[in-house]
């Protein structure tokens, strides 16, 4: 039986699932941030997490046309001109290939997609179908991983600028604007979600949402773990890394 | 430039994507089929791939309801038939069952689904979106990696026959019907390819169909390789395997 929680003891159940699902704890984010990947697997991580950048304003464009109240739309879409920008070159995508370009990854080849790992996209396309087929609810409650993002994105870019020289502060210029905005969104969707769970089902839905978004995060770092760090055979098609300086 | 080929060069072309990317060529497999997992690792494999089977039927049905030709149903529904059965007990899934019955899963434990890997649930729900989103030639060429199976059906039934006391073939009856259901299905399929693929973009998106086919069963063996094989980590909810009798 589960019985109806008090608001804050809801946000304690979806903080306690970042303490134990969020990425950070992913062996693979403790080896980017201590320095330990070499410039062809920190490329590898780059370009398959350019296809989860592109796709979020897809993911927040299908919960913004689920969104039956202008006053939550107007709140909503500032998230999509955050990672489109006002101008070609401008946004979160845009910084994301600033990384890429960085890391020398052709842009062509990056935005083609055609080095990505299977279950990169299978991960990211999951969430997207997601927010398109469970409940708006659901569909917010999965964006609260940016609840814990602060802390994770402070621990790389001073871990990456410390450990690489092939980074930059100017390369990793998409974190810097992430730290003011991924609070904000998120102090807007927890307070959404600690309004409208407001039956014992709707809460237990919106922490199982939760856990399947740290899920595709974990998944994408699986994947780039059994491919780059410790491979059994080549992925047929998926991106090679030439150098590793 | 691509240009068009005869529907027998688009055959050859088809049979060697099976060649270079069907899940025969996976380390996992290679494991289960010589005896190499032990016993935990193998119910891994089959509590997972329970989830695939019991999703066919629902990717069967909505390709079905993409069919405008009752010519067409009328041969495809066949597919829905073999693995749901006439009764309780029946079919293809029921056949599953018996598998992860003798293997000592719990019924309920297996079809709630609770110890699936994301992975899994990722790769498969890419497989049932494909179908609904794609072209419908696109989502038949999908289905041709039946033609590569009878070859690993035969040897997966003969090797772990051969090393696991713990199968038997009673357990192992799934396998001995897809031997004669998997060919028929995958003939069918293929001239309907060969047939309507009529352009060499058409051609071109059959071919990528079952690439992409190739990367979903692929991706399992990943993911039961990289859990339950080589693991970094527990995955938090994944089954645990109790016994390596």
């Amino acid at each position: 039986m589960t019985t109806l929680m008090t608001p804050d003891e809801l946000e304690a159940r979806l903080r306690d699932v970042g303490r134990r699902r969020y990425h950070n704890l992913h062996p693979f984010h403790r080896l980017l941030h201590d320095g330990k990947l070499d410039f062809g697997q920190v490329q590898a991580w780059a370009l398959n997490r350019y296809y989860y950048q592109a796709m979020i304003p897809v993911k927040d464009s299908s919960i913004l046309a689920r969104m039956e109240e202008a006053e939550l739309r107007r709140v909503w879409r500032q998230r999509i001109i955050d990672h489109d920008g006002d101008h070609d070159g401008e946004g979160g995508i845009a910084r994301w290939l600033t990384l890429t370009d960085g890391l020398g990854l052709d842009r062509e080849y990056v935005t083609s997609l055609r080095g990505l790992l299977p279950a990169t996209r299978f991960a990211v396309d999951a969430y997207v179908h997601f927010v398109r087929e469970k409940s708006l609810l659901e569909a917010i409650a999965s964006s609260l991983t940016e609840m814990f993002s602060p802390g994770i994105i402070g621990e790389r870019v001073a871990g990456m600028l410390k450990n690489y020289d092939f980074v930059s502060e100017q390369t990793l210029a998409y974190f810097e604007k992430r730290l003011t905005q991924a609070p904000r969104d998120a102090d807007f969707a927890l307070d959404y979600v600690k309004k409208n769970a407001r039956t014992p089902e709707q809460q237990e839905a919106a922490i199982r949402a939760l856990e399947f978004k740290c899920n595709v995060l974990w998944v994408q770092l699986d994947a780039l773990y059994f491919a780059y760090v410790d491979p059994k055979m080549a992925y047929p098609g998926a991106f090679a890394p030439k150098e590793t300086r």
